[in-house]
């Protein structure tokens, strides 16, 4: 059953396929001492500047564990959003496998920024209190939003004026790339950020994301926190080639761009329809519509997706690679039907 | 360069690549809710019995690290040789993520018995002490040994009867099941282990193990020790194909046959040159060779394979699915060759 | 400088001393095997039921992480209020030491519902998600307010309803005790309480809490979790006796009652202050009181105190065993007389 | 029952009861803010050294695990003797709570050398391998045995060399330096330890020991572990007062000094006992003896050790700051009685 559910619902983009492939030749040096891995840092640094390093990892919870086990200190915890990833969808791996305490705040949006950081500033000499050691922000957000360049700039600068790192979970960091028009580099080594992640699964990868550091200090024993953390790949060659496809001949762009550019064709397609709202800024590939009662149930019977939150009758649809016109089209029609359906039924 | 530093170094086989690119149609449910993952299940049910249930995960580490999470209580260890992966090289995963003392033992050729495991059951009831758990083993071992099917039935049976768990490391399960000419489920769920990893980068797989838990009243939160171990791969088709073609026409048994007759030939071939003696016996992929000084540095300038242990020269030769006769003959030849050198040289 | 800092800046009362000499002859078995700490046990039986069983610990700190670690599976976490200690005050122990999410509520005067509780009774099944396994409330709270008998019984209810435990952060557990007129069982097992700490320090004690279950079935395990946790004393005696002080000729409340009469003295005297608000109603033995711009700074170069939140200028002002009426009459006409001024040279 | 099963079943030493008194007057402010612990501040710095930095705990094995926590990165072990109390006695709380893997030796009489160690120092940049990064040592031993100042010193020399430091549990620091006839300083810092244990509890406090850092650089963060590791008195003006009590009047070196020569005493005593043979040379508080079949069951029935390892048969029989002439006199004639008996019977 195609649909919205979630953009890991999708395949594998056939470049991707062709990477993997090509990389399947020979005996290669295992755990990243390997030619294909070698391409791929070196690509990394064209895109994230010279300092930058890359760490290639199986998947999104633990490129965020990992950088929170190496640049925390036991003491020191993480400012995120009360809506983040790592605070609501990683199973307590922060917490059971990082120990780390995570200084969740309410945000409009999804979306941080330093005035809503600052109350957790305080206590920060108080040994009984975790004291704030980093700032994680998702770019594109968990709700479909995409931080600017300049709102990045300004959580760095607030971060490093208080001693902390700014830390982006990238999840989908080509969402927001193309959403803003803008490079990978631009919204991270460009913006200040000190540590993030680049995801590549949900833009068309298999499995396979990166923890970038963007600063020679904080390289330090990362190799082995992957290690122990059991994300580092034996036949490292197949995953670094996916991320070399991605960062090659725009793939990130291509396959972002569309995911996103569908996203906005189904937000245009169900702005008008009476009963549905949007949510949230639709700025990525996730639209958020709260929906008139019974209609999601109703739907669910025929397209996959999520409700997001019962309470409030938000539907979550996420847009992929390969999400078709067609299938946008059929939905928003199929929404658009439902709706009016819903509407007659309650007249 | 080919050679025989490890059987990771090896890519991956057509037969995976074909299932990899079969799973990649349509859209499919994420975090293991596919068809494939379903029919893996079956599979792995007809495999080891109608009992077990296999939870797919990236590499052998990860595997090891959920099976002591998910089944050992905080104040239970793990009874291992000294030689165990999970002591020597696994970065202190075990301590760390899993907060599990290994209580080692020293042991000949990398295997245990009960009667080298009784001294660790002491202490039993001392809150002071770390209870033992679990006895853990590796098939085939990290020394090249095999353990039979009756002397794991009898770790089983001596592990049971005080109250642990028997946990096989099979991230070469198949080289040690083709070696003894038996079934996977032969050496694990008929031979009494609870719980085992189902090794398959090693035997050609790109990147896939399963912990497989043979008994039902073990399974209870292992999903979720998966996911909060960050071994739960999004797209899971791709990972559950893999073992799927493991388990398809006998792949396994091919390829672990394979490294496993290679090896054997490559024992054959350098058992009679003077000065090179077999550490222990070759009875899965791999051959442990004590050289003469300095053979080992001279043969790795045109061979890749890894020293050891400095100390006693010996030189690990690892064989692969993909390992050549004429891999193995050209090597032999080198070995006799640089091993005759040495010896006029030292003359 | 005596003041109304903390009740932990109180002495040790004298009948707790002479049951610490009472305590110094002979040897006498170490880690919990003396004949005191078998005379506490049967102490605690009487006190909270024949089911009951206690396990002294050092500290608050260490007695909540042996709570959690002793009875959360990992992937399971605690509900409890935003103002909780375990939240602000334990320097992460919670998450870094057991590895605790914490699902943490805003709440008026620091008291949970289950009313409140109940949004996060969500996701129970949802694997990503970290399940609650346990409400902890603080009796008395953070704020000195007190959950009555019924109010306990409410969340015990509920708690149980949903397969949670209920955990009660005893710290003050007298003073809530004595607030209320009951007994100690009255608020723990007799309002279906699951486990507590039965604090000691604040009350009079040098330092000892217990650990305490009501139910067999939960003390599987918690000896060797104590240990694990550095919080079994060697010479347990000493601890074991102040326990039993405490609990011998009503102690408890006759020092938790005396300084829950200083803080109902102390918030009287100033509640017709000009210029001074309660912020909390005064139900234990600490007051919290709003001060005019200034005042607090002022007071502080005289007395000992808090101040607990600098944005809304709220004072904490704690009360103990040997604070005396002169303390609590000398201190309520120096806050007047500051304000009094203050409010003069605004004017 | 007297007897000889463990210093810590002796009391509290009087001079230290009156410490605590003393300690026990009016209000002081908590967690180490008060002028108990500033005093005892100043008598480490004069015992230890001017960059000596003590850190008041609970007991043995919170301080142990501190010092691992705060001074080992992630991916470092701990170098130790397989005997170490680290290794053995303490539950697993390194590798739980402070997720260190311990790289144990085993050593004659519990002793380690930079001999000994030297194999450990492999691997080191290997990141599968967890990397050495603390070499532990308990003086005196479990064993009863004592490092002199030169054995130290070797040990630290060989630490530093390979970037490690060197620790010391100093449980019964004072029983090695009064049986060396040294102050505590010159075996500690004066020999280059980089911190270790400062033991109170085995030489008649009630329960305190100190966690001390020799070098200003080790500080950083000590306190907040302190506090998340749960060891961290509210009241600890009544912990500090027992080391102050401790290191005056050279309380130390008279309490150790008396069960080290009770020691002797019991060790002469017996060692013309035929059937009798001291299993390790006694040098602090400790006699191991290896005792004919059933005399140690006999024995127990009168009088209060352990049997320290069944197999071999031998009894450890420790002496502390109370025991009598008379009580070693009494139990050695006890023991040659029951020794002859026995030989009586098998003859």
């Amino acid at each position: 059953m195609r649909g919205f559910a979630s953009d890991n619902y999708a395949g594998v983009h056939p470049e991707v396929m062709d990477a993997i492939a090509a990389a399947n030749v020979e005996h290669a040096r295992s755990y990243g001492e390997d030619a294909v891995t070698r391409r791929l840092d070196e690509r990394l640094r064209e895109e994230f500047g010279p300092d930058a390093r890359g760490f290639v990892v199986f998947n999104g919870t633990g490129a965020n564990v990992i950088a929170m086990r190496a640049l925390l200190r036991p003491w020191e915890g993480v400012i995120c959003a009360e809506t983040a990833h790592i605070a609501v969808d990683e199973a307590g791996a922060p917490e059971r496998i990082a120990g780390t305490k995570l200084l969740t705040i309410p945000t409009p949006h999804g979306k941080l920024t330093p005035e809503l950081c600052n109350p957790r500033i305080d206590r920060m000499d108080d040994i009984h209190a975790v004291r704030p050691g980093m700032i994680s922000v998702t770019n594109s957000t968990e709700l479909g939003t995409v931080y600017t360049v300049g709102e990045v700039r300004a959580l760095a600068d607030f971060a490093h004026a208080h001693g902390l790192l700014l830390h982006v979970d990238g999840a989908r960091l080509a969402n927001a790339a193309a959403g803003l028009g803008c490079g990978l580099g631009d919204i991270t080594t460009g913006a200040g950020v000190d540590v993030f992640t680049l995801g590549g699964t949900k833009a068309g990868l298999m499995a396979a994301e990166a923890v970038v550091v963007t600063r020679p200090e904080l390289h330090d024993g990362l190799e082995r926190i992957r290690k122990q953390s059991m994300q580092l790949a034996s036949k490292m060659r197949f995953f670094s080639a996916q991320l070399e496809a991605l960062l090659s001949a725009n793939l990130w762009r291509r396959t972002a761009g569309h995911a996103n550019a569908m996203a906005a064709r189904l937000a245009d397609a169900v702005a008008d329809v009476p009963g549905v709202d949007l949510a949230h800024p639709v700025e990525a590939n996730g639209v958020f519509a709260v929906l008139p009662p019974g209609v999601a149930e109703e739907l669910q019977s025929r397209w996959a997706f999520y409700t997001w939150d019962e309470a409030t009758r938000v539907a979550r649809w996420m847009c992929s690679w390969d999400t078709t016109r067609e299938d946008v089209d059929a939905f928003a029609a199929d929404v658009a039907e439902t709706c009016r359906a819903a509407a007659g039924a309650a007249a």
